[in-house]
């Protein structure tokens, strides 16, 4: 089968995946599930990967089939797999976990202890015409929900639903949320939180097209700060207070230093992106008794919370469509912000 | 009456404040209270406010009396007051609240929109023979507590149970805590956490009385950084998961860096102490999905949790009594890390 | 002044209130407020002081003017009130509370020891030209919001509300909530329950005009138990899960035992009406690991947050206003059920 | 292998089980694990489940093995179990889960769709040689616990502590709470309260040996109803407010009437023991704003917690040890209550 895979970190997006064929995988144990991939989402992290910005963080052998945004149908399930069966559609959470750690058993995804994680560490990803996952991986798609277009869910939309559910838990009517970069996740975002709270949100983007799609997702306030002032922006809409709750889907240092000025007194500034660092006295967080909140991915239930609200058409994703040879083109755009919403790559 | 003023910043310590003879406070609205200060605690902030350092986060009036751990007797109220009456014993909360913005109305103390702040900021503290309060910041003592020994809890006790307290929440038995600087606060963050949880506690502290302090208070690990790694320690001892809940007393730089080698995935970095900064990728925060969570001093119901505390026996404080003339003494000699547990002056 | 007073308890409606010639109120402390009296719901609450049934659980003593549901303009106030001025639009929460007792300070208004409560206990209430309350008990109105229109929401909206906000802190996308009875306290409770959260809504109501508003208000599935059995219906519309929250805003023994049969494992049956009894075995309760969870009306910023809420259009209020010589036809119309949603009386 | 066995639903105890010899268990799926069993406690609930009691709500096929609190050595694993091996001591939760469902992923052990419980529905139960359960079910017991000793917290223990788990998230210092029934789950939900809070325990039973066995689990105050009236000592220690929780192991009628006189406004009622019903108004729910919160076992998580608390010497268990031959016997005792703390069953 075709796999688009990386062979050496490299900053060129324009060589960063070749196209091998190699052998379909095989079910060797009484849980694992293939899937003949539908739609495979290109994310900003597949740039960071061909990087090496992961390196340091996960263990990772080259070469590695890349993606990790993955929907398609069941080709094939091991012997002992209960919940799906061949032919039945389905998005995949991108890590398969082991089911008896003790996160696992709190509901933890993402801090299994044994996890692999398509596309990003110890197993292949979804930019290829079939997919090694398990059972605890899959969730079977509603009628009429296309798996194509779901793809991105399985990690943009997972992602802004897993931080925007922890801000929309302490978020009262009244109260403002400020949604910093209207991306690929930061768009979803937006209607998460719409869906799920009466807070007034304010999007902040430096590209109006975003603003807009943020405003037809339920913003109440629109911010490009290359024309307005975000600080004195929030402090006037909030009467001072602050806004109680901040998603940062870019943290870059010039986001991440909003913080101690526009965060409420309790509040929480929420690192989704990361694209640079924090530096802040520690003063700051004591004086504004704000907390910088770390954020990764979600848990395979929350996935099953955003298949809901993408079924009762309270979440769009905007979606483009590449085939597999085209996943170079992808990152390069992508790196030159030329993607609005997200790619799915289509084998 | 006398009080001990600070009329200009200095960095300096010997010579911070000046014992100056001035007017007794006067009674001007219904709720106000003056008590007679039997106790006031010396803190860390103390140093920070003669140096400066609090000049830019809060509105600050020169010449102004420090003091904002304060404890004593009722010796006058205003006339609508009806919880204390002359005569009672009583610990003051440094914050005098206006009881009628949203924040007074949730409970936030800390977050009140019209607050004075006893010897910080709007209001006079309790390097003096007299302080004027108001009702909402008293609270009678019970019988048997002594005001001179629980002074120090009206902010170090307080600023310590605030953030243990939220640790707590999150703390199941099997699960650790590192709490980081055994010195004023700290000693009683080790205690509270034993109090209320049955998690592991590990105390780090570079001075072997410190630590013996926390054994003392419950500890269960001690570390001295300058003869063990932290890092490796807390790995050890927890198997590889991570300490739960991190209370870091002494925020600077050397340990806010901590957080991404020791903080379990969900887990906390409290910033309590102030001395530094945070420098971090913001990738760190993403991938160990761990918070820097900024705390400020307590609610006035949390300081009426710790004075049960303190009456049950559970937390013990450690203090030293001065006169109000050795303000400076004391200012120097913790400059030098020359005390032990907390001093309070009794004027 | 004009106001309608109880001398006697009583079953019969047609008689229950007598309009009578009293005194206006005078302010005697420092944060009393008095209001002129603008609109002032009926609530099914009034029938049942009338009737006596409220006598055993709080002190009252007659006559008394019944009312508690205010709202106004401020038309005098205490020399230390600094939240309103004569002139001011208000809503009135029900509960004058003392600001310094525990329950106070952690915002609980319900639970204040020293409280008077307007129409029903230590106060008299609003179907009267004038009311007194306190600075604490005032909401000052967002410019457009007609205090006759807004009245109700004192306490049929804030404990619509109150009951909703713990209901939707634990509703995912996916779940389900059961709301039963949706009258002038449960087509609130629609609203906010769609406007806070993304779960699915099913209404119960014997009246198909009840049902009706529930659409309107946002209910996806409409349940009349005269035509349809509750309980299969929640068993096949949640593929036998279960609702994970009930809303039961008649309190009926016949309503109350809907829940092992239609709540979720670990859900809550919320009791917010109050007609009838709970008659459970402890069996029941531990087999489905249910809750029958008590409400009564709510916090001060809950009322803030309801406010919130109308002003920014996401709750509508059916009502239908009345003089106040009309009291005890408006008691007889509510006894008789041809009350659809809300009567104001407008003194 | 000997099996003691439920052949038909009887009042009688001294004929419920009779002892059969029948075949081992044998393994059938990758992730089953036989266990031979050392220790079986014997619970209030086996009495329960030969009545007949649980016939209407679980499904149950007779005849049946009883024991749902079994630990022992692990004999033979299937063939993908990864976590135990062979000759591994460990403690079984009673709840075999699938995994793959939504409360499993939740970590809500007993709300798994396709579970199966020892000893009460689907499964074979521990008084008997060998026992047939899976490997999400286990776990392996840390050095120095004795199986046989630990054996009833694999319900006993996991039940108290799960409740106690709930109620002590809602305790603070100077709160109280009340444990009614200090039997086989009682004394150990005392230790609990007493492991994990700094709040004041009141502890009722009608037995001075019970009540004594709460004081050296911790108990702050001692009641016997026969000889004190229960509400006014609550009233009387708690100053009016009332229990802040309420842990009630009897849940009989005369117990679950306790909550409305002695639980504090917003305060709960668990209902863990089910020897009769509830009967309450529901406006006594809505006036006290108090719950009756449903228990059932707890998560396999809460199960490492506990075996954590013991091994670090928080929870001690009172046990005596019977042979497989006297089942009857200790059902009788326990039935005419001459059983103090747990007995358990060696096979």
């Amino acid at each position: 089968m075709r796999a688009a895979r990386l062979h050496e970190y490299t900053e060129n997006m324009s060589e960063g995946l070749t196209i091998d064929e190699i052998d379909r995988p095989e079910i060797t144990r009484s849980d694992e599930v293939i899937v003949e991939v539908e739609g495979a989402g290109w994310c900003q992290t597949d740039n960071h990967i061909i990087e090496g910005m992961w390196e340091q963080y996960v263990p990772q052998s080259l070469p590695m089939t890349l993606g990790h945004e993955n929907a398609g149908i069941v080709a094939e399930t091991g012997e002992e797999v209960e919940i799906v069966e061949e032919g039945d559609p389905v998005i995949c959470h991108p890590v398969q976990t082991c089911g008896t750690c003790r996160a696992c058993r709190q509901g933890e995804t993402m801090y299994c202890e044994n996890q692999s994680f398509n596309g990003l560490s110890m197993a292949d990803g979804g930019f290829a015409d079939y997919l090694l996952t398990n059972e605890r991986a899959v969730i079977p798609l509603p009628d009429g929900v296309d798996p194509t277009d779901i793809a991105p869910h399985a990690d943009a939309g997972i992602t802004a639903y897993h931080a925007a559910k922890k801000a929309v838990r302490k978020l009262n009517p009244g109260d403002h949320a400020v949604i910093v970069g209207i991306g690929g996740l930061g768009h979803i975002g937006v209607q998460v939180v719409d869906a799920m709270s009466a807070a007034q949100i304010t999007a902040v983007d430096l590209k109006d097209s975003a603003l807009e799609l943020a405003e037809e997702g339920g913003a109440d306030h629109l911010v490009n700060p290359e024309k307005e002032d975000v600080r004195e922006f929030v402090d006037s809409v909030t009467d001072g207070t602050g806004a109680a709750q901040v998603l940062d889907f870019v943290g870059a240092d010039v986001t991440t230093e909003y913080a101690p000025d526009i965060t409420a007194a309790g509040g929480d500034h929420h690192i989704i992106g990361y694209g640079g660092h924090i530096h802040e006295p520690a003063q700051a967080l004591v004086n504004g008794e704000f907390s910088y909140v770390g954020n990764i991915v979600g848990q395979y239930t929350e996935l099953q919370e955003l298949v809901a609200l993408v079924e009762q058409g309270d979440v769009d994703l905007h979606t483009s469509r590449y085939d597999l040879e085209e996943v170079n083109t992808v990152a390069e755009k992508l790196e030159h912000r030329e993607i609005d919403g997200r790619a799915v790559i289509t084998p």
